[in-house]
């Protein structure tokens, strides 16, 4: 089951991060996009030329000091066409270095749109008699508003294909409250949302005792953490937000089970972008990259013992 | 505003109805997919030969007959890069024919993620010192789970570049009361999102009075449509779920206000489908969407009369 791949894969790099790869011009180092321009121009060629040495460059860096990576689709989107053709690319190359991939596109759709979806991301795209995979994924994450509709289609690949889905929780920005906080009867809305997650959950939990439908948890509210951790022992939490938007290991240690099992902490660019806050000029990026996953992991290790 | 130039591009057309376009390939006609598959094979090439074909027939076939198109973005993301350099493609075209357009995506992202999606689709890309423009659209579906946060990045579009967001409020299909109805006080989740939506509304009005921040209501929930319309009268609806899902005429009349103002219908495949249901073998499908959709906006004109 792919959520017991996930924990096998964290176990192995002693390390339950996940790297967010948000690629976006004026993050890159400067010297990558010089390179990228001189050869194609200031083109979307030359764009999305850039996004890829600096892509692959940190999944090859980050090969066993991460378990797992995270594809923002929106960012790839961006550059269209071409932008997702890098990010097909990127998806199949991260699986064959052995990550964990997850393609981070919050969507929400029901019916046909949301089985074509998961058919695409999960599967092949069948023509004729023939059938194409595109992309390659381990995970996607999901916007669970619309309801079992929306869940429904995704249900079948984490049963049968090894995929897992991370339904939207409690997110980390601040304004995360006024939905997803509401309350009603003796419960809130992100902790209703769990309980239907936990319906959904019914005949898929992996070996280790995890649901393959995963939740999406802020960093940023460690009670909430803590609370949800207590009550849906059975659910395994993506927990973004740490770094630039105030998640610590200090908060997020109470994703964690008692084996320091059942979470993942989704950083981008307080990794990616780490050798900005270095003050350096972006030619050793690769270096401040990996130092600071190491330091998460560190850090994290302080409050988490992972068996 | 955009909110303006909606209404009256309905009002020009006397059909307040949006024609969905999700090509998939089961529901193409077979002598499409037959000529797509001569000259490209069964491959990607094929595949989106016969989808620009279709989309943009039925553009053509359809101008001055339905005033705003919606382009189902999962649709083409399942082909990957080639789908989305036709979304882009069938964007501008559907735009330069005089169509509103809407793409429909239902991300729900926040921060600097939203920002990138925010520019690529209501804007043009910047690399180095040039602009690119990719897609070109008038509206985009956003999910507002993740609050404020998520729709601060579109609102300077609304509000400077002609462009409208519609936020999921209450979708047609029958779990989406799963969340969406939840009670919280005298609310429930989605009148809670709608307070949220006439906040975000502040400043952002129409000369028509309404919106430039519009609302998705399923046309299956009557009720709901005129309970909203009552409380909500300054708020634009986008009414999916009309034809196959069940919404009709008569249920959706409750959208409009006393003047046939405040309200599009979104249908898919019941008019690029009827062909299916009239028994034809497809090659008159054209014919058959355009009956179809006209006899939407005599169904509708029973109830709704547009001044």
């Amino acid at each position: 089951m792919a959520i017991d791949v996930l924990q096998e894969k964290i176990r192995k790099c002693k390390n339950p991060v996940m790297v967010g790869l948000d690629p976006y011009l004026p993050i890159l180092p400067q010297h990558i996009v010089n390179d990228a321009f001189a050869a194609n121009g200031q083109t979307i060629e030359g764009a999305t030329a850039a996004y890829e040495r600096f892509c692959t460059e940190l999944i090859d860096a980050l090969k066993n000091v991460v378990p797992a990576v995270k594809l923002q689709s929106a960012c790839f989107e961006a550059l269209g066409a071409q932008g997702i053709a890098l990010m097909q690319k990127l998806s199949k190359y991260a699986t064959e270095l052995g990550y964990y991939v997850l393609i981070d596109s919050m969507r929400s759709d029901i019916g046909p749109v949301a089985e074509i979806h998961a058919q695409a991301m999960f599967d092949s795209v069948p023509i004729g008699q023939e059938r194409y995979p595109l992309y390659q994924c381990d995970a996607l994450t999901v916007n669970g508003y619309l309801g079992t509709d929306g869940i429904q289609p995704f249900l079948p690949y984490c049963k049968n294909a090894g995929k897992n889905i991370f339904v939207v929780l409690k997110t980390s920005n601040k304004s995360s409250r006024e939905v997803q906080d509401l309350l009603s009867g003796d419960r809130v809305v992100y902790t209703a949302m769990a309980d239907l997650l936990m319906r959904w959950s019914n005949g898929l939990y992996g070996k280790n005792g995890y649901s393959e439908i995963g939740a999406v948890v802020g960093a940023t509210y460690p009670q909430t953490l803590k609370m949800l951790r207590e009550k849906y022992d059975r659910m395994f939490f993506l927990v973004p937000g740490y770094g630039t938007q105030g998640g610590t290991a200090k908060k997020v240690q109470f994703a964690f089970d008692r084996f320091g099992h059942g979470a993942i902490i989704a950083a981008s660019r307080s990794i990616i972008c780490a050798w900005q806050k270095a003050g350096s000029d972006g030619t050793d990026y690769l270096t401040h990259a990996v130092a600071a996953a190491e330091q998460m992991k560190k850090d994290i290790s302080k409050y988490v013992v992972i068996l």
